[in-house]
């Protein structure tokens, strides 16, 4: 029932940014790695003081070959990139399961639909089902902004906007501008308290 | 305060078992692929009528080099199985964050602690302090039995224990034998269920 029309089972990395990555370390098809580094850094501030548990899921390889040059170590020398069927983050804060995916965008005006996969948006509509806090950050790089959407609000986007792309106003109307420090570069976990445990309730899903 | 000493940082894949899957379609080291797979169908089952949300992370691999033989494909030429920094399956089920850890034991008579990583064990404790549900499957391979324990459990004889690997008697006691069936092989939420849903509650705890 959601209006992604035309969406190809192939993996098209490197989606046109082959000089930038292709030859160095790789991740994820190099795309948005700077706010997966961020995330990486924040979550990593809130695992060491315990504040939550939630990491980044590895990329998704198909591994085809493996050598072993030496005893010690194996050597895949043959792997693909998968399509991930779930998102990228998730764990567990203040005994809630919290999961979420990341995406860049490099437009100022709108955030293409095709940036998620259908099933992701799928696997987002099942864990808010399923008594989750699922939401999606989106970056829009000229703005140097991050957006915290709640899962809910894109998957009702998803179902029934006409458009292929999310206008930037929609964000301001409908998302939240995830604060940044230092230490936490997207501190998101301010925007689920403001959201799911603000007046000291922790099952409280309004907004 | 773990007594496991001498964990090395290797990755000491193959770990002896180079020729059942040195040039076939690896995974994880090729251990305990089985238990994987059927876990795997298990999970599929629970997903696919709507029971639970739970996924096995992608096998960590560090890409060192990506070829782009044509425009649609990238190629992983270059890359190396990692540590597993968290455990291999987590998701949620009725409300709650579940995350837990599988290994098949080759032996009869008892499960080596070098198994499970000593950080993983670290993530099951603090899965646990933030209210999670963490437990870890133990397949005994010539019993043909799977053995769900409870994180607590496991964390507390890592914690006190002498030994270096824990006695199959021990989950005779401690563990609860995991019912299976053709739909799920290892029914673990049958446990769960048991553990922590009896009596209509959710939050409870209790055994």
């Amino acid at each position: 029932m959601y209006n992604i029309n035309g969406e190809s089972n192939m993996v098209n990395y490197p989606n046109g940014r082959k000089s930038s990555w292709a030859h160095g370390t790789a991740s994820a098809g190099g795309r948005g790695m700077a706010l997966e580094k961020d995330i990486n850094v924040t979550n990593g501030s809130y695992l060491s003081d315990d504040t939550a548990v939630i990491h980044k899921k590895p990329t998704p390889v198909t591994i085809v070959k493996v050598d072993y040059p030496n005893r010690a170590a194996a050597k895949i020398t043959e792997a693909y990139f998968k399509i991930p069927s779930t998102t990228d983050y998730n764990g567990i804060y203040k005994g809630r399961y919290i999961d979420f995916e990341a995406k860049e965008c490099a437009s100022r005006t709108s955030f293409p639909l095709k940036s998620i996969h259908l099933h992701q948006i799928k696997h987002l509509d099942a864990v808010v089902r399923h008594g989750g806090i699922a939401f999606v950050i989106v970056r829009f790089v000229e703005y140097g902004e991050n957006w915290f959407v709640k899962a809910e609000s894109m998957i009702d986007f998803y179902t029934h906007a006409e458009r292929r792309s999310i206008p930037y106003e929609w964000f301001r109307t409908n998302g939240y501008l995830i604060p940044e420090n230092y230490i936490r570069p997207v501190d998101y976990l301010k925007i689920v308290d403001r959201l799911y445990f603000s007046k000291g309730g922790t099952t409280s899903d309004g907004v």
